[in-house]
């Protein structure tokens, strides 16, 4: 948290300096206003806003994170403040504001709609009926609508004048008068061809624009993005109607939620709705206990693998030692294969047709790497169990290679499992991140026990 | 691999019929003409690209992967051809030029540099001396510089004749005659005043600009234009002088990067070069087998832990049985508390001051999901414990409440050691996702261990 200017701000605050206030929040850059805001709670964060000009204060406003802004609409709503915030939400841009609304408790929503604009109010009913996670729940509606017959000058002085109201001048999408997508005309062509004035748009709009559909999921729609380097991307309907626009920078927000999402699925972690420390320790409990539990059910069913060939553990004084190594190996080996193969179909490297390759690729890794670990695994078993407890004696060089035996057959089903089930998860629909590492460690943990004993009977009796 | 386009263009090809192979290369987005040339070999490819005007083949270029430049440039060079494709390489942004050269072998590199223009060769030199990773060798040099005392109008002609040569028309940098950054103009602001063109520049730029020095971890620089919602951070040295931008397309594809990195680092892989699928098997195998071996060692401890108490699982029938389970649920609710705080420290939303905060949160935690795993725990190992091989007894009530006890412990000390390894790392000035999951899980698997034995020793004598 930045502190910097802390002291002075509240100093301020408690004079009611509206001057010193009004400098402050207009003098820096808004992101940096927002930052230096950081400390202060929300009825501090108020007082400075309100000596903003509206249009600086929705500026500064969208660089507090979520929970904060929330918090400080929510606090004004609650004290009888509403029709002094409506203002500042209704400058929200809409997507902005649907998210916000969508933090607050239902009574303060049910204030807060009736006092914006209709236009608004009609819009962010709309946007609120997109689930979380579509492209239609991230996109924005304040879009520039051009149409074709516009000259170069007449579309800059278009946009000139509606630049305050849109998300961004930089993408401009010309339509007919039904609404219908017909191009898109970059700020750049317009700049470039700012000394041909008189040139139609239609002769310089790109006519070939790649749209997704709002109910497209949004993580698909970042890697459209990414890969095509646009600015922007348009969302239309089924008859090519613009409903709006998803930018740049709520593309960096969505990948940056899905690698989160994706590392806590793969650690066993149901999403989060806040961050670790913000969330309630109970939600962040459930989170966790949901998954922990599947495993363990998992893991009871090792124990009633064993207690089956308890009678060996009984007999044979050494095969206990192994367990942790067989089965960690297996479990990190086929961790290793579910990441990178979920890993390449979320960035598109791996394909369901390349299930083959997968497979033949994790078949070839498993040999070399369980060959590897079986070599050290031999040299170290027979080192291990030189010295017997009293009363037992030293495994024979033939009996001890039931260990490295065990760790080859078990890295190869690790690494073939690891690597085909994200494919499996994908072909039926499923997310193949659901595949979490601790999932597939589990189901190689029964199977390393498996193998162990079938290993061990046949080689020892 | 989109193949629509396929057959087409290998008639067009063999037909050598320049006038199609023109008419298809201009007609669509070049992103588009990229994909549908994605199944041609890399001769086939340039028989392509040879038809299209320079500009249009540098974009079309652009868009194809990183592998694929490569090997249409080295088979051209190697072809004895480097002369006819330096055109190509001396019209790449900087750095995308860089990139490329760092894919091709050292005497293609060495017969390409002397036959670009002087200026794109010391360029190159130059990025090419900015490590991997760093800001340095993300960012392009070609950039729109502005002197002060331009107008509106004067400004928009500047940069529509420029436009060509920079890497962006959307923020453009005010510098003063040696170079060093005053401010930042961007379009929307040259748009929005369009009506009056007189206005100096110097009224509306922003002096506050927010910069990065080329040394700078390019994960930290993507952090900085996510949270800032920048099209572009400018690149200076110590002096302030305006090295180069890097660009919202860098950026995504730098998160997108380190997404990949992170989720690999977290499974144990060390980070791969190419993708998956195109990484040799062997570096692959190499890759894998790096962190595989260290995490069996760590395992190998765990063998000799058992080893000294051997003599206990001799004597008490049932304490193998709950081997994995303990391990595996001390490991998993460690993975979770690790990443739960990697992604925190990645996002932002931790801090090495929040260490307290994080222990707290962790030890409620382990003592929340210990507490409910223990109780399943008991009555489990209760049940399956009914059934004593021939000439063992079950357990008393007592002596397998060891079972619970050992899996509070345990899942508390994994939530523990998960929470604040990552911090220990961060603190050392250390990446914290090295911390991975299955290393973690190795650290507990030998606590696990010993925990369960002395509980057990303790419970039952």
């Amino acid at each position: 948290m930045n502190t910097l200017y802390l002291p002075e701000l509240r100093e301020m605050i408690a004079a009611d300096d509206e001057a010193e206030l009004r400098e402050f929040v207009n003098a820096l850059m808004p992101a940096r206003v927002a930052e230096f805001m950081e400390g202060l709670d929300p009825a501090e964060a108020w007082r400075v806003l309100r000596s903003a000009d509206p249009e600086r204060r929705v500026e500064v406003f969208g660089f507090f994170d979520a929970p904060k802004q929330a918090a400080i609409v929510q606090r004004l709503v609650d004290s009888g403040d509403a029709d002094s915030v409506s203002g500042l939400v209704a400058d929200l841009p809409a997507d902005d504001r649907v998210d916000l609304l969508n933090d607050l408790d239902e009574p303060a929503v049910e204030e807060l709609l009736p006092l914006l604009p209709q236009e608004d109010r009609r819009e962010t009913l709309r946007l609120r009926g997109f689930p979380e996670g579509t492209a239609g729940s991230v996109m924005t509606t304040e879009v520039a609508r051009l149409r074709e017959h516009l000259t170069v000058t007449e579309a800059l002085t278009e946009i000139s004048k509606r630049a305050q109201e849109v998300e961004t001048v930089y993408y401009n999408y010309v339509v007919d008068e039904e609404n219908r997508l017909l191009g898109l005309v970059s700020a750049r062509q317009l700049v470039t061809h700012y000394l041909r004035p008189d040139q139609p748009i239609n002769e310089l709009m790109q006519r070939d624009v790649v749209t997704v559909r709002a109910m497209d999921d949004q993580e698909a729609v970042a890697e459209k993005v990414a890969d095509y380097d646009f600015l922007a991307i348009p969302v239309v309907d089924d008859d090519r109607r613009l409903l709006g626009i998803i930018t740049h920078d709520d593309i960096i927000d969505v990948l940056r939620a899905e690698a989160t999402e994706d590392a806590l699925l793969a650690a066993g972690v149901a999403p989060l709705q806040a961050g670790y420390l913000r969330s309630h320790w109970f939600s962040l409990a459930c989170s966790r206990g949901l998954w922990l539990g599947v495993l363990f059910v998992a893991a009871l069913l090792t124990a009633l693998a064993l207690l089956s060939y308890e009678e060996g553990f009984d007999r044979v004084w050494w095969l206990v030692l192994f367990i942790p190594l067989v089965i960690s190996s297996g479990g990190n080996s086929g961790s290793q294969s579910a990441t990178l193969v979920i890993r390449g179909l979320t960035d598109g490297e791996v394909t369901l047709d390349d299930w083959w390759r997968v497979i033949r690729r994790e078949l070839v890794m498993g040999l070399t790497l369980g060959a590897a670990l079986a070599t050290v695994g031999y040299a170290s078993a027979w080192l291990l169990t030189r010295n017997p407890p009293s009363g037992e004696v030293s495994p024979t060089a033939f009996q001890i290679a039931a260990v490295p035996l065990t760790l080859l057959l078990v890295v190869v089903c690790g690494t073939l499992c690891g690597g085909a089930l994200p494919l499996v998860f994908q072909r039926l629909g499923l997310d193949p991140a659901l595949m979490s590492n601790p999932f597939v460690a589990g189901i190689i943990d029964i199977a390393g026990i498996v193998i162990y004993m079938t290993v061990a009977v046949a080689m020892i009796g």
